[in-house]
């Protein structure tokens, strides 16, 4: 391990940006690079254009204000983000434990967190007390060293993937990358005043008159998204596992929707039309009383476009740039005069275009795509760079989808950046897809997956299909509330302590119990998150789950359509670790059509749920209300010769039953009353004990930590009359 | 397993309650009778002559309504009594399984419960359809079948100890024999009308001139009290274990105290003088505003007694039956005009005495001494019967102690009676010495333990002593609050799942690690109930234990005092089980000469504890208001090169630790910073880490099938400046 701090060797002469001026900016690297001196030389090569190319950036802002102000309320000014980038690497080498220690822990503390578009009390320029543009320059030196200085001697074990510690140094890398564009929007949000041109950032030149869009028919086909963690390039969290999904034919326009065709909206006052507006569009539209798109500026001598350090009179043929609101009520207003099904393409859509045009991969050639800096630093007209029948799949902007992200099955978190897509999976971060003119390294690639806020600016625009096909994305939620989360664990995650899973632990009792007996209809009542109405499928021809709570029945229900139960579980204090379990990972995938789950109450049941050869109520009878009206029904639900098995750890509290409801743990006519002797009063008159009681363990998490141990008596009852 | 229910075969011809008249009342069994016949026919007619005499007793009522008319209004009815001693066989039996069915299941509820003394508000009459006299004794006779046919049929196995379930069938006939007393006390009680005389309860007939009383001197000696399992007579829980005891010199009044030499207190104004009583006594006396002992009458033609069926002339020389308020208030008013220290004898005296006087056990010989109704159906002369130079050291009537009723040393409760003596264990119950004259059985013997309320009445006065030699008995109190309890067994009590002792297991780690290095003072910081504190000491030369609770800090205490410590642990519901633990259990009994506990706050801790080379903190740090305070201070405390060891599952809670407060577990500058980077960050400046992290589990049971399993990470730190 090196040590970030105090002095480091100075490795090579110190280049500055303004010294180099590639012909073509590095491409993201290919990780399976066999000579471990190459793969060196390769990341060196990409670390340094990267860090320089991010610093040219701010070679634009005209003056130490332009640092210090901010471009938009709601973001950072400048200045955090010069230091951000450094900051993140130091931060990323300390997880990974490539470095022990900080270079300016002032610095990092104040460069380490961005904040969120949306959070609108969180920012108080009050807590900060920014360095000046030179002082970050220095640090941003320290941090290059160190960096080259990893990249050079650190001990490199192949391959550099998902786990091993160089992961962090092409994170660095890749995160600069992310904010070379957002900072890049950032700097074109800001007032012209603050920024100059500069010869490593010349916009587009060309302008002409706008094609007109049309529709081109595409043939229904499969699209497989995802990939796995032995892919050779580097790729965020969200692009790993798989999603396969049949596309139906639709129509697609061939062009992105430039400010030509934007403009008839804007002309048929859909700004002014709330009915074409989404209702969370609505909001936005309501807050921000916004007439056009926001990089449009009007003046007496017509419409004009702020690019990122000038206004150049409004090019009609480029496309035009606007946050997903915009997009869907211009569709919304086309489907309103055409009659036509207009919308925006899912994730799903963008693939089947992507492959159907056989858009060829980023190479070390010039792309055939405004992408990568390759050509300009700003948009291009839309019929400037073909794809096969389309122009922009990739590159010149972003493309706005119908799709928020969602994880794909096989998801999982990195540790050291766990924080980077979970915040995200919320339905309220729609996909963009394609990529911009500056988009590079990781966001030019296929497996590319970003999200943002639907109200949120990037360089951004869209291209509409015709189709009324649109399919709800799995379930992106992680569960967050601590007991559904303990209980998502209980019955789907790991064991603790080597006890084994508990309801698996039942389910098998019961079916060896059961034995060659009737099996046709189970019921599962108490089923909780609904392991064991899944596991009494595995014997049962039918298994019915029901919990008194709609919450805990919702994890069953989920997993029984086939998807993914994910969940955060307490590791300690806030910190947290994400978890995700679906029927396939735990061998249960066959009963899934065995079950049905509903949402009931055992104390006063439908008089539907009857007929049943097996009845399960586990931990039940200590949570309910009236356990012994439970009790002295339950035997109208069984089939004479029907099994009944109860298991509880019997821990009575007034918070689920009442202390004149408890049918045991007191002292009755002066002698100890147990639980066990309640039940045998209670199901005496219908019911002879089979079994005598065994106690079965169980755990529950609750933190990395801190577990609840349990031992729940299990005790078998027949069906007499 | 026999039946209870429904046919008994009928073994022999029924006796009723006047056909029988033995000259000799049964004396409590010898249980190590070799010969099961033998034992058989033995507790036969143990238990026939006492449900025999049981039932002549209630032949003194004059009517039904005799039965149903309260007495005193804090105690049920007659007729509880009545049916009472025959559903404590059917109740006993049943827990220890000698059979399976109740007789009565609806009289076996009425009659199972008594109402304490002192309850005001338990009884309500309404809750009560009392049944006939007759239906009582019929059900009593199917009792009396089933008890005898037992007897007669059920296996035996020898011998017949604590744990044989036979057991049972003897504390059913003890259990009546004290009955056959207290019901004699309530009859006594009742008014004149509803008693009459009867041939088998004849009272003494004998009076004359009270003696006058003298002191006599009694030696200094030991005592020996309690006894084992192997003894041969049937015990109650309270008389097992043991307790040795030292008594100094004291001088003892030769005879009970009269009648007349109690008249001389009732005549001075001793009943208008709160001065002469007790404060809890004042209460007492203020509640019911007596003016002389309750049993006295006073007429017109002067003072009368109150027997058990008839009113009689003041016998003078009889013993004066008060409760212990009115004894005690008699020997400070005694104190007060002799200026000696007058006051009851503690049990170890009366033990002294009983030794001293060489007091001969009861044997099948009519006894030398008023009692096991060998004589009368009253009290009679205080010089009646001498044994040694004393007069009624047992017999007569019972005799008050200064004592409360406390357990012996290896006091254990007897599971199918866990609350026969435990709800006693309050200080507020004093033990009463010597038994009365209808005091039989088990109250005979040396050994016997009864306490009351010390405002209740039984047969029983008092004899006074001088000393001023009152020795606090050792604590009874069984904690019951829920978390000192669970501390109470997580620190001393049993493991469970295997998990080793936690205070144990990190004492063991601290003598390892410390090894051959200073270990003259350490410092057990957070001790809780001080386990790790003892166990420290087996290596450390002192050790100071603190804790910010002083509940907690005075479970060490009493230990160290060489006390035992008492809880009750949650079995289930509100079922209990009753534990004690004390430093010879442990093997520690050798550290408490080398221990000290003090209460103290970690964040505050008082100036004079310093200088130690080691401490322990262990599940302190989340538990702290502030830990960082105690962090950045604590190496104050040590020497240099002194070590710290630290241990926590880090559940931070803002119930213990404010948010703001904690040292990790939460996101810090956008990257998770977990406790032990905190404790690394505040704990760096003077120390370095010695050990890597390791996890130790602990177990807190909170019932019998509830436990909290958890892993706390322990650290060690050497103080370097």
């Amino acid at each position: 391990m090196l040590s970030a701090n105090p002095v480091l060797r100075t490795t090579k002469p110190m280049t500055t940006a303004t010294e180099k001026k590639p012909a073509i900016f590095t491409r993201t690297p290919n990780l399976r690079e066999e000579n471990t001196l190459a793969l060196r030389k390769q990341l060196h090569e990409y670390f340094v254009t990267t860090f320089d190319r991010y610093e040219s950036l701010f070679e634009v802002l005209t003056c130490d204000q332009a640092y210090y102000e901010k471009p938009i309320s709601l973001r950072h000014p400048l200045i955090f983000y010069y230091g951000h980038t450094a900051t993140f690497f130091v931060n990323k080498l300390l997880l990974a434990r490539m470095i022990v220690e900080r270079i300016n822990p002032r610095f990092e503390s104040m460069f380490a967190v961005g904040v969120d578009e949306m959070s609108w009390d969180d920012l108080n320029d009050a807590h900060y007390q920014w360095p000046t543009p030179a002082e970050v320059k220095a640090y941003r030196d320290q941090v290059r060293f160190l960096v080259i200085n990893l990249i050079q001697t650190a001990p490199l074990q192949l391959p550099v993937d998902w786990y091993n510690p160089w992961w962090a140094i092409i994170m660095g890398i890749e995160h600069e990358r992310i904010h070379l564009e957002t900072s890049s929007v950032l700097i074109r949000q800001h007032k012209l005043e603050y920024v100059k041109t500069h010869p490593q950032w010349i916009p587009c030149q060309e302008t002409g008159k706008a094609p007109v869009n049309r529709l081109i028919q595409v043939p229904a086909g499969e699209v497989v998204l995802g990939k796995d963690k032995s892919n050779a390039y580097y790729g965020w969290d969200n692009e790993y596992g798989v999603h396969r999904a049949d596309v139906k034919e639709f129509q697609a326009s061939q062009f992105l929707v430039s400010n030509q065709e934007f403009l008839d909206f804007v002309l048929a006052g859909g700004y002014e039309s709330p009915q074409y507006w989404e209702p969370e569009g609505q909001g936005w539209l309501n807050f921000t009383q916004a007439k056009s798109p926001t990089f449009w500026v009007k003046k007496n001598s017509g419409w004009y476009l702020r690019l990122m350090t000038e206004e150049v009179p409004m090019p009609w043929d480029w496309p035009v740039e606007v946050n997903y609101h915009e997009a869907k009520a211009f569709c919304n207003w086309k489907k309103n005069i055409t009659g036509l099904a207009v919308r925006l393409p899912t994730e799903d859509e963008w693939y089947r275009l992507y492959d159907e045009a056989t858009v060829a991969p980023i190479t070390a050639e010039k792309a055939k795509a405004n992408i990568q800096l390759d050509y300009f630093a700003s948009s291009c007209p839309v019929n400037r760079f073909a794809q096969g029948d389309f122009y922009d799949l990739v590159g010149n902007v972003w493309q706005w989808t119908e799709t928020p992200i969602y994880p794909f099955e096989g998801f999982d978190v990195h540790t050291i950046y766990d924080d980077f897509t979970t915040p995200t999976f919320d339905e309220r971060h729609n996909l963009i897809k394609g990529g911009s003119w500056i988009s590079c390294g990781n966001e030019t690639l296929r497996d590319a997956r970003y999200a943002f806020r639907r109200h949120f600016f990037q360089h951004a625009g869209f291209r509409y299909v015709i189709s009324e096909d649109v399919k709800p994305v799995p379930s992106s939620h992680y569960e967050n509330d601590k007991l559904l989360s303990e209980y998502a664990e209980f019955h789907y995650g790991d064991e603790y302590f080597g006890v084994a899973n508990f309801s698996q632990s039942l389910a098998n009792l019961a079916i060896q119990w059961v034995g060659d007996a009737a099996h046709k209809k189970a019921l599962d009542l108490g089923c909780a998150s609904g392991r064991a109405t899944f596991e009494l499928a595995k014997h049962f021809d039918f298994v019915t789950g029901i919990d008194f709570s709609a919450r805990f029945v919702g994890q069953g229900v989920l997993l029984a359509r086939g998807e993914t139960l994910r969940y955060t579980l307490a590791d300690e204090g806030e910190l947290v670790q994400y978890k995700s379990r679906n029927l396939n990972d735990l061998g249960l995938s066959e009963t899934k059509d065995k079950v049905d789950f509903f949402q009931g109450d055992a104390c006063n049941l439908k008089s539907q749920f009857t007929g049943y050869d097996f009845i399960l109520a586990a931990n039940l009878i200590d949570r309910l209300y009236s356990p012994a009206k439970f009790l002295s029904g339950i035997h109208e639900r069984l089939v004479v010769g029907g099994l009944l098995m109860l298991t509880s750890p019997y821990t009575w509290l007034v918070d689920h039953t009442p202390r004149e409801d408890w049918i045991g743990g007191f002292k009755k006519d002066g002698e100890s009353f147990t639980s066990f002797d309640g039940l045998l009063a209670l199901l005496s008159p219908h019911f002879e004990l089979v079994q005598q009681p065994i106690e079965v363990p169980f755990v529950i998490r609750e933190t990395r930590r801190k577990f609840q141990h349990s031992l729940s008596e299990v005790t078998l009852w027949k069906r007499l009359k």
